[in-house]
């Protein structure tokens, strides 16, 4: 059930039997000569999608800028600042806590997204019980990285080895080919990769990582691959889903 | 082209062309009893990309989320405050700005976005120069909103005359249904409908307007006419993206 | 009834006959060669004087400096940046709010102010309602533009014609000569003028206006002109408070 | 000469002989049963158009909102937040800086202000100096409180004694007598005053103070006590502003 | 009683017979050539243990980096900025005065400290009221500056006459010695001190301090002064810490 | 080298033979019945400094409050707000980067500091890069947390298994009874600890940690032990700072 396409009273009927919603974060950053800019708001979206269609979950607009500052140095990039990302998070969740929803799981699809949603889950915890909202005390977010969900992780072992790389790898590359086989990109890509490098800032990180890549092979992708990921990342982050929900 | 389906080489080659980017904005908010909550968002990416794909334009990932506080009464609305959405907007086009981008044409689908985003853009013109951007000072902003295009707003008062209305319109519903087919509602809609009270905060707001409607008949729409609408915003806004970049 | 000339108790008394209030508010800005940087100041603060006596409604101190941040290439101009002037807004309505008043009505006199000031209000109103305050969920704002009322905006087009312009206009003009006759400047101004470009940062407005003059010809302003718009707008305005006051 | 009642060109041209200019600031707050509310914005201004008139020094827009948290306890009373009011100053002293102006002396009516106005000082050299404007590094602030003037504190001790308390006082209020005659306000005044107290926030203020004076007398005042006060400040702070001014 | 430390029991019992706090707060900034970078931080923590000590009062962690803005023009020092320092001492009074603490004794070792604390005092009353805390109206705080207490004060004088200075004087050098005798520093100090000239900006105070005094002679501290600074410190603070808790 | 112990022209000699400095970050938060409130801030307080002596690097002031808003549920707990946070490591940061400084290597007491460290880091290498520093672009951060050194993890596992829990841990304790062992706290500690529970807001910590505890028998720790980990820290943290500094 896609927020997007559901009206209100759909919405408060939902309500009724679940204050649970499914919030889908991505980024805007480049990944490589192949890769999307979209790769990670795109993989967050179509496995939130998956996810909410399995278990008949609510699921939100995605947020398709996150924190990419360290990746700006190349042209196409966008990203927010954490401070600021941490006011959208609490606005999204005082504006879902008004209407009652109080388990926020946040799809993710992007590793520097999760150091400043941590940050902006414990301001606004606070900041929902300030406000006195019904059930302010009781709200709850956790952030689940699909990349990280353990048959995701191991699949993309078997499948790609050391060639899988911390950034624009084949694993993410691959679910955004099965998603749009229209966009599927091929360039010439150098064998050596840079890899290993610590991040900081941005022009630091492009002179470190000079085409984008961190250590991966993204020809190593396929869109059968990409359906094999996304599945695996449906079931896991649906069973996680509903472990989240069930906990005291 | 599609910021998110393209890579940073295509947009490296992009920027030598032009400078110029369309972003969609919508919201994520109450359309009375058989709008869709994301209406304006659909709206306003559907239409960016027709025109973004008629002409050529490279167009920016959709804003989901926009200024809707005065319909968060309503389960599912979602909303930034407007000093979030200042910094957001700040965040979107310093990011842009870095690697050259200076003209941001957004084409907006919510009334309610169009003042913070006139100060969003006051805000960061003065932010661009002050950071020393190459492009900082000659950086320009425009909001297009689609249903204000003269040809759109002929054809609405053609075709539903007094009932187009003011929010939940006949005209924005039968774009979503031009889009996404499959999430048509119908729910019997009464046929008295609030209309002409300004518009204050979201609990009088919710008194006003008790099924979220403004003076609008959304049972007059049909896909079809979802599809006229879209090609005459379409055509209006490539228009006007031409215009704006070819303005001195 | 100016606050300002009140005592403490006296706005007590008040209050319980009315929880409305006036504020003017205009911008410290240039006004081309011959109008006076306090233009739109003089203009709101001395058309609100004039709606509190005619009406005996209460009348706050006039902010002074607004949003001006695209006339900041001129010396003399003084700007809040919207960010700051959201927080301003944000920070009168809830000192006024907390001893009752709940009807704020701005009377305006230059345009610039206006998206920032409809951005604060809906972030106020939120604010309002979540503080607690006893009326925070009655709370109403409303700006009115001396210079759109539709009396003087007939008067204007009468005298002027399309010399009145945009900016720096004869009629705001001819108001602050009524009001301060003693300021009134002369200097030879160049018969062709700018018009009718957008409006984008500081460096670009002064670009395309060098002299700080939008389409207008203040030379035709004189102080009896200024009477007029003075009492037009005075009127006008009293009826609009009125109207805003009884609306439900 | 007042920045209000000046054009852009002049303004130019003041700078070319001074870069300073007076900055009014005063508070609208309760001053006890029969002082203005406006008092202390009402003192500052005349004061500094004197003071102004004096040397021909160029005076802005009065600040008429301080920091007077303390006084919301009693209707009428408006204040900002410190951390507003750090942010109001820093825009006006960025704005008036990119025009060339860096010596900012600002004339204070209210006690309140003086700490604020200090930590906006102290965040504003930064600024100044981190947006690289051309005299950014050259900034100076002093802030000039007309009561604290050794002749005006003199004359009130002479006048007054211990009656002149510390707010609402004879002096300040006398000044207002002698700027708006027509707002001399008479109502029985308890003879007992509470004093001594140390100010915390707004409720705890009201309880120790419940008349709104802090151990003063302002049925001592009259407007000829009012133009002494106004005439020795003028003296005061014009020597002031030139010794300010000369400093190297 | 040190709350670094204590326990939370120990924590809660003492909560039940006071409510009071006492918060050292220095600074870490350059001190002349033989000064201690953390003088002030050292200065207020050693002597806040003692009145802790001395009365059994509860202290809470030292504020190590205060407001240092103007000395940053020496390496070594690190400041906050006032309104970062606003949003510090106002998560710390929420903190405590969320666990019922609400009478709060700043014990001070930097004169640049004390406009912002009291600017964040005033912000920090209406939050805790906003809030809805128990004892939020009840708030009370209290800047208290070891070396202006009359015993110190006078005890510089008789020492060091007018080589005391305003900065890096030999009284506070005097009590690090005390409390760190193995970091006293020797070099040949300048017998020309400047002095006399108002605070402005960070390059500004470089070139009229250059080597950081402020017209002291810190060559005339000693350990044994150091110690007498400290009792005397210590007994003042601690009669005006009861003072604080008792009054009314 | 202390840096609070250290004079400016120190300091200066000093950044011409490093650029890097060891910044200790700890918190002010239960520790459960036993454990210090300043656990977190004296273990990373005293192991910096070992691992200053150990390589002579510059420490400089410990951070004592940091992220803790899910223990402000137990008296005596402090916390920043993770937005108060990252503007004081931004302020920070700029303060020392002023002075050259550009490797901060903050060694961190407190799992619950870390997400907002890594956002602040973020949003801090931006910052100094807009700023213009010298070092701005070549700025690195890294967080190093004590307790998670291979060969501290290690002992704990050794000494205590699974009694070593998450939270007011014994090898925590351990090290400050070794620093402090004059403030050994006994009481009986129930057998049955609260584990493994996700973490959310204040409220819902208390209840599901009732005694503060997260798994850990703390009365396992001894002095012996903390001087055991204190070493084995101050050993693996010299190493990894070099590591980090000499990286190109």
């Amino acid at each position: 059930m896609l927020l997007q396409l559901s009206t209100w009273p759909e919405v408060e009927a939902y309500l009724e039997r679940s204050q649970g919603i499914i919030l889908p974060i991505g980024s805007t950053e480049q990944h490589g000569p192949t890769g999307l800019i979209g790769t990670d708001a795109i993989c967050a979206e179509a496995i939130a999608h998956g996810v909410g269609k399995e278990i008949g979950a609510l699921v939100g607009p995605t947020i398709n800028v996150g924190m990419a500052l360290h990746h700006t140095g190349f042209p196409g990039t966008m990203s927010l600042r954490p401070s600021t990302m941490i006011l959208v998070i609490r606005d999204y969740l005082v504006s879902l806590a008004r209407a009652g929803f109080c388990q926020f799981f946040f799809i993710n699809g992007h590793g520097g997204n999760v150091a400043t949603l941590k940050a902006a889950f414990a301001e606004s915890y606070v900041t929902l019980t300030d406000l006195g909202l019904p059930n302010g005390d009781r709200a709850r977010c956790r952030v689940a990285n699909w990349y990280m969900c353990s048959p995701v992780y191991k699949l993309a072992k078997e499948l790609y080895g050391d060639q899988e790389g911390a950034h624009a790898t084949p694993s993410e590359v691959a679910v955004t080919q099965f998603v749009y086989p229209e966009a599927i990109k091929r360039v010439p890509l150098s064998p050596e990769v840079a890899k290993g490098h610590s991040i900081y800032g941005a022009a630091d990180f492009r002179r470190r990582y000079p085409d984008g890549r961190m250590g991966s092979n993204p020809d190593l992708a396929t869109p059968e691959h990409g359906k094999q990921f996304y599945e695996a990342a449906v079931k896991a982050l649906s069973a996680e889903y509903l472990e989240f929900l069930a906990a005291d």
